[in-house]
Order: structure tokens, then sequence, then C-alpha cells
């Protein structure tokens, strides 16, 4: 019995693949290291006694919904109280309405496996969540980008002929920007006409320092016909990671009926469903008014460190950076003055200096805008955000050194 | 604002689902209904005080594995336990030999994801688990099926130029069959003879009811290198599904380590991470030695139900189905005597007759086989076993006074 050296090959999708993500996840392990680089809520403000609670309860009083298989939708209780939270004046959802997911991303994977075959195009807003890109590359699709702020953008042209249209509106990953009102309403009209999906992706939605809400892209859409249940052509996905605990992996999307069964299709073949014990958790978190519970906290606490961060730039990073303040979610989004600069190198000095920061080519599809970087404020306090600062700025010199 | 009525169309692969495990899945919630078709434990074997413990235990001494992101791969000390328990004297595991999953159907999806361009061929054992069938219908491939049964059984055959080969060796799904030692080694020494991947699916290897366990075709392959962390061509999945309970959705996947990367880069598209909860109790159940004293029990209720089963069977079904006494594993496959029968057909009778049972067409690729019927004997006792069998032999009088 001898070992062939050669094995079929790998789907080609594998070698367009970046590995950030990974050393993200595993940047927290690293000793000494200040990881900003991540998406990462601060652990000290997790509901731990409650939600300990709610998973001996829920194993206890539902064993057989905890511990067994359940629908593939969904626990029809969680689907309810979704359904029942996510509603507004504008937006009237049903269960019909609600797929609960293993976490958002699990969602941003359904809707690439219901609507993409290969070749076929998304419209994303530019730059774009990473996780996004790396749950559609295996379904090998084609981007058209659309920069909201630029003064050319039209939504009808940007929508046009794609299968769907995907954007971040409140805090977008990695800008941290959100978007106004006319934009997003331009954006509805455009995919009620042109008949395109339209995915609004609201993992920030909670998380809003300065000013009031802005009304979502799905309350927007309903308004077409008010008082019924949805069947427009948004498709909205939120989760439970960044409101209360990213351990829980419980997410959902929320559209018209036939677009939820057939994500339930490709959810029976990618995890048949997901945990009981996870979703009731979950049930409990929303129904007991956790989530409202501990919101003003986590909310002070991000709101102080985004300004800690930004005092901290300021000091030392404004001769190469500018950015914008953001007024939610989770991060910061550092344009280089420098057009030729490289935030690929500037990750590699950054690491060696002991900080982890996101260089802007993860969010591109074609992974060739290198001129910027995104910074977390959410999981260090004050001092490890200025420290992490300074360690920045000695990398940006340490750069400078390595090339003259 | 009008609506537009024409959406960009579904992926081309949702017209060729079939939505028989979503009736499985909700059947569970019919009032009435003998339910035989999933492949369900028994709810009464669940340690539900055990796990209610272990959750609250996780959450409150583990806080930040169990409720932040966690690696991809699965937690470190969860890994390292399963390599340990699944290596054996001939297979030599470390960490890097095993990725986590969100339950045993994760890791089918994940396979796929990583080995199938649109039209690539799969060598499968038929007929073929249902699941697997669903999770690989997004990736377009096609399917050459083989019967180890079949006198003309050549393994080198069966998997030339397949991108993988997929078979259940311990008491197959559907049909209960436990595949011998020479067998396993013929398709072993053709995996390696060819360099196809051969997938070993093991999620009932533990419901053993008679005699003595034999060799994983991973200890086979392993031989070849003996001592050495496993570089080979199989790639070995298992679940806790069948053992403790399949609501915690934590399954494992063992193979070279560089095939585990492949997986964790799409799995990092799929769903980031299990769930740190699920994955702490998992790695407690294992721990704790709580998988083997829950064991005993579970196998000898199963093999009371099979005899049970098999009994009212051979009472009620012998003049229109024949079939083997299964060694281990959930299921009975009963093959008509009747070449023309259609279990399509019957499947509806038996559900007016308030039993469930699978159809053989939803383990066929082709949907077209339809003469037998697999049964499960897991989740009802031993009454509700011999009623269901009533039910379904009044069924198949119904179906042929019908086509009278």
């Amino acid at each position: 019995m001898t070992e062939h050296p050669q094995r079929p090959p790998f789907a080609g999708w594998l070698s367009t693949t970046n590995d950030i993500t990974r050393t993200f996840l595993a940047a927290g392990r690293v000793p000494g290291l200040i990881n900003m680089a991540g998406g990462l809520p601060e652990p000290a403000t997790y509901p731990v006694t409650e939600i300990a609670d709610f998973a001996a309860a829920a194993v206890r009083l539902h064993t057989r919904d905890v511990l067994g298989y359940g629908p593939v939708e969904g626990l029809p209780e969680l689907r309810d109280a979704l359904a029942k939270r996510l509603s507004s004046p504008d937006l009237t959802l049903t269960r019909a309405n609600v797929l609960v997911t293993s976490a958002g991303l699990q969602g941003l994977d359904l809707i690439g496996k219901v609507l993409l075959e290969p070749g076929q195009l998304i419209a994303c807003q530019f730059p774009t969540y990473l996780g996004a890109l790396d749950a559609w590359r295996p379904r090998c699709p084609t981007y058209r980008n659309f920069v909201v702020d630029d003064p050319a953008f039209d939504a009808v042209t940007a929508l046009d002929r794609a299968q769907f249209a995907y954007a971040v509106p409140n805090f977008s990953n990695p800008t941290g920007r959100l978007v106004g009102v006319a934009t997003r309403q331009a954006l509805v009209d455009a995919a009620h006409r042109t008949g395109t999906w339209l995915v609004e992706d609201d993992p920030y939605g909670t998380l809003h320092y300065d000013g009031e809400p802005l009304p979502r892209m799905i309350d927007l859409s309903a308004r077409a016909r008010p008082g019924e249940p949805y069947t427009g052509p948004v498709v909205y996905m939120g989760t439970l990671s960044k409101e209360i605990a990213p351990g829980l992996r419980v997410g959902w999307v929320v559209a018209a009926p036939e677009f939820i069964e057939a994500l339930a299709m490709a959810k029976l073949g990618a995890d048949m469903c997901t945990s009981g014990l996870t979703q009731h958790v979950a049930l409990a978190a929303i129904t007991s008014g956790l989530l409202e519970k501990i919101r003003p906290t986590i909310v002070d606490t991000y709101r102080q460190r985004r300004d800690a961060l930004c005092a901290a730039m300021r000091e030392h990073l404004s001769e190469w950076f500018e950015w914008e303040v953001p007024v939610g979610g989770m991060f910061v989004w550092a344009v280089g003055r420098d057009p030729s600069l490289n935030t690929d190198v500037l990750l590699q000095h950054a690491m060696a200096a002991g900080v982890g920061v996101s260089p802007s080519s993860v969010f591109d599809a074609t992974g060739m805008y290198r001129r910027a970087v995104r910074i977390n404020f959410t999981l260090n306090d004050a001092g490890r955000l200025a420290e992490g600062v300074r360690r920045l700025a000695r990398a940006y010199r340490a750069m400078q050194g390595g090339h003259r």
C-alpha cells in the first residue's frame, strides 16, 4: 500500500482567500498584543449570571427543544419574538418573515447560496465587510462597488442587473459610516424599480452613541404596502453577537416569505438547524428584557472608548491619517494622507510593535485598496487604546525608516 | 414607489431540492403521528441534569471562551480531547488533524465547498444519506454510485477520477448495513492508489448492538505510516448528535492537516466559529466520562427497539417487503418485493394512516429509486413501533385498493 502523491485539487476559490480574519481570531491569544483588529465586544459587558441561568433553565425546562433536532427555520417561539421585536410602525412582520441563523455570518453564506451562480454580480457598498466577501467566495461572484458618498453615486446604476445589493447602513463595517436617509431611500427606490434584492446588514444598529436612529431600509421599503406582512425586496439581517455575546452564534434574516423559504432549503444543507440551547438562551434574553437592561452600559462604555481612541489618534496619528468620528458601531476608519500608503506593510510593523489593526485590502474584493486601516475601539479600555495608538505611530515611523 | 414584479432568479440548484427532511423535522410536531421517518434519538436518554450543569458551569468558568468569538478550527482543548479520543493503536492524531464543526452536516457542507467545482464527480455508496445530497446540492456535482454488495463492485473503478468518495461503513444511512473489513480495505487501498479523498462518515459507530466493532477506514489507512500523525486520504467525520443529543450541534472532521486548513477557510465563511457554549458542553461530556456512562443504556434501549420493530415487521410486512436485521445504527431498510412499488406514493397513504417513514427516492441523487423505505427504531418504544408498523400495513393495503 503506497501513498499516491497527487490528490484531487481544492476548489479554485480557495486560492482567492485571505486569512486575516483567522489572524484576528487568534490574535486574542497572542500575549501582550493589543488587539484593535477584530470587531470584538468588551467581555466585561457579558451578562454572565443571567446567561448561565438561562442556559441551565433551558436544558431543564425545554429539554426536547434544546437537545433534540429543531425546525430548520428556527424555534417558532424565537421567530415570533423576533417578528414582534423587529416590527415597527412601518413594518409588519410575522413568523414567516423570519429565519434564525447560526449568527449573522451564516445569513450571508445562505444568501450567497440561494442567489449566486458562478460569475453573477453583487453590487456592494465599498469598502465591504470582509466576512461577506469570505462568505460569498465559494460562489465565485463578480463585484460592482458603489460608494454612497461619491457625488456621482446613482442607486439605479449601482443596482442594475445585480443579483443583489449589499449595504451596512448603520455604522458600516469597516468605515463606521452612518448612511443618510436620502441615500437609504434612493437604494430602496432603486431596489423596487429594478427588482434587485437589497441586503441590509445591521449588526451594529443598537450601538448608537450620538443623535437619533434612522429608519431602516426595510422600514422605508415597507411603506409601499402599509399594514401588510412584508413581501418587498429588502433582506434585513441582525445578530445577538454585538448586543449580548458573539459566542451564542444566534442571528436572523428577515425577508419576504418566499425568500425565507429558499434560505431554509439552503440552511437544511448547511447545518440542519441552529442549536436549541443557544436559541433558547437568545429567546430568554429577548423576552426577559435583558437586552434593554444591559444596553445603556454597553453604549456608555463604547462611547467613552470611541472618544478615547479619537483623542489618542488626534495626538499621535494626525500627521499620517485622516478620519471621521463615527456616531456608532465599533470602528474608526483611518485613511492615509499619503496616497501610496500600503497598510498591508504597515500591519507587519504594527504586529511587531505589539498592536493589531485591520488593513483596508481585506475589505476590497480585489484586495487592491491599501491606503486605510480599520481600528476597533470596543475591546480595549482607554489606557490600552492610547498605548495601541502609540504603538501604531511607532510602527508607522519604523515603516518609514525601513523605506528610507 | 411601485413594486417591480420580477426579482432575480434563485440559483438553479434550488429547483433540485426535496423538502422531505423538513417534513421529518416538522413531523415531531404533528399530533398523533408516529414518526419513524427521521433519525431521532429517544429523548429519555438525554442526560439532562449533567448537560444543564455543564452549560451553567461553562458560562461561569469559561466566560470568554463561551461568550466570545473562538478560533475557527474549534476550542484547542476540545480539538485535543477529540484527537486523543479518536486515536487508536493504528492511528496517531494531533490537534492539527481535527476541525470542530456545527454538527456532522456542516462537515459535509464544508467538504463540498473545498472539493467541488460545478459538475465535478462524487463517488457515493448507494443508497446515500439524504443530508449529504442536500449539503452538496449547491455545488452542483455529478454522482457515480457504487453498491458494496454488488458482486461486480471494484473499488478502483468506483473511485477513479472522483474528487472524493463518500461512504458510511458503520450502519449506513439509510440501509443500516455494516460494511465488511475486506470492502473497507479495498476502498482504502483504492484511495491510496488513485489519490482520491475518501470521506468516512461515522455518526452511528457507537450504536453497535451485536458482535465486535470493525476497524475504521482511517485506521486501515493509517497503517501505511505507523506512528506518524495522520496525513492520508481518509476524511473521517463524527458527531455528538447520536451519542448524547442532536441539539448541541457539535461534530468533527478528522483528516490530514492540509485538508483541515482548507476546511477552516470554508468554515470561516460559513459560520466563523461554532458556539463556545456548545463546544464547552461537548468538552465536559467527553472528559467527564459521561458518554461512556450513558452508552450502555442507549445501546440496550435501541437493541430492544430494533428487535421489537423487526418482530412487528415480520408479523405485518413480510408479504410486501424484505429486509436484513441491522447490527447497529438507527434504521431498517425494507425493500419492496414488488419491483414496481413506488414508496413516494406509499408515504402519502402512510401519513394519512398516521405513520411517517422515509421513501427511498430521497436517498438517490436522481430521485428515481422508489422501491424501498427506511424505518427508524430509536425514537419510539416497542408499543408505538408495533402500532406504526400496523399503520404502515394498513397504508400498503389502502394504496393497493386505490390502484385497483
